[in-house]
């Protein structure tokens, strides 16, 4: 888990001039992390792996970052960053057009395999590890839900957004995840087409 | 979680008494193991930690049920005996009160914690580990989909059914695991009130 002094052998040591601060390394660590959480879950995720990845030595994922948790946030947020494009995206348009646009917005960051990385991590690592739901939760709650609910403006906002976002995440689990056959192979179109009045309805409906 | 001997120390091998096959001895042993994996997930849980659960040593798991893989199927099996009532109770009704009692049932099965930690044990498993989501697609797959889905009688009747599961895993996820707020704590009548027609209308709107 902590930094491995320089005699370290496994894994092999960061250079010097990777050491110096080049700009990308800590991109490169943030998109190592994704994947090592995104393959092994937030429990077994280790900061070792993480650094092995970014081709660093372990003592840097930690100077840039701090803890395991600190780098799963950072990564995190950064992996939700085009889901935070989601309420800017309704509060632009007619709400009659939110339930096409909320499960063709979210579904296109399914079907793309580099943002799909990260979503697979957050979903592995919230099932099964407290730390990791809590920091779920966290984004969600500030980021998502409260914005679009506002723009709902009915008492009972959050709800609908939820079950709305439930009708996605369980999709994304049955078709990325579990792979449950015919869903996991349907053209996405489909899918967009059967989910948006469902998901229409749990908003405004 | 379950019943320790008195005098048990840790991972003490189990008394004669308890070897020589009483009749419980098989279901404390399944009863351990969804505990085990609800609370660990497949990948973590242990047949050593099974055993000591049950109060028995780990060479009688393996002789009861062989394999790790093994002892999830079996402990999985039975956990799913609730949601393989399903079909039956759908295909003795009406099909326009299929999403009421789908989602009555389903949610009624989460509500208990009894019935839920199996529940749990799967999808924590599912989510994180191959073999255990295989088995997921074989149980989901053989007693549930295919029955329902031929009581439709529709050629997508698959898919519909798979969208109307989509909805209540998705929910169970954030009401159960996530814990996300306010589907956390909304009392289940209103959950029912809310996600029956939806259900309904994946089935056979």
């Amino acid at each position: 888990m902590s930094a491995a002094g320089p005699g370290r052998r496994r894994g092999r040591p960061a250079s010097a001039e990777k050491v110096a601060g080049e700009p990308d390394t800590r991109d490169r660590i943030l998109s190592s992390a994704r994947a090592e959480f995104a393959e092994s879950g937030y429990d077994k995720a280790s900061v070792r792996a993480i650094a092995r990845g970014a081709g660093v030595d372990p003592a840097l994922v930690h100077h840039y970052f701090g803890t395991k948790e600190q780098v799963f946030v950072a990564a995190v947020e950064g992996a939700f960053a085009p889901a935070m494009g989601i309420p800017d995206l309704l509060l632009s348009g007619g709400r009659e057009q939110w339930g096409e646009q909320l499960v063709g917005y979210v579904l296109g960051i399914w079907e793309n395999t580099v943002t799909r990385d990260p979503l697979l991590a957050i979903m592995r690592s919230a099932v099964n590890n407290e730390t990791a739901a809590a920091i779920f939760r966290g984004l969600i709650g500030r980021n998502l839900l409260r914005r679009v609910a506002g723009g709902l403006g009915m008492p009972d906002a959050e709800l609908r957004v939820e079950l709305a976002v439930a009708q996605l995440v369980g999709t994304a689990l049955l078709r990325y995840v579990i792979k449950v056959e015919p869903v996991a192979s349907v053209p996405a179109e489909e899918l967009v087409v059967r989910l948006a009045p469902v998901v229409q309805r749990h908003l405004t409906g």
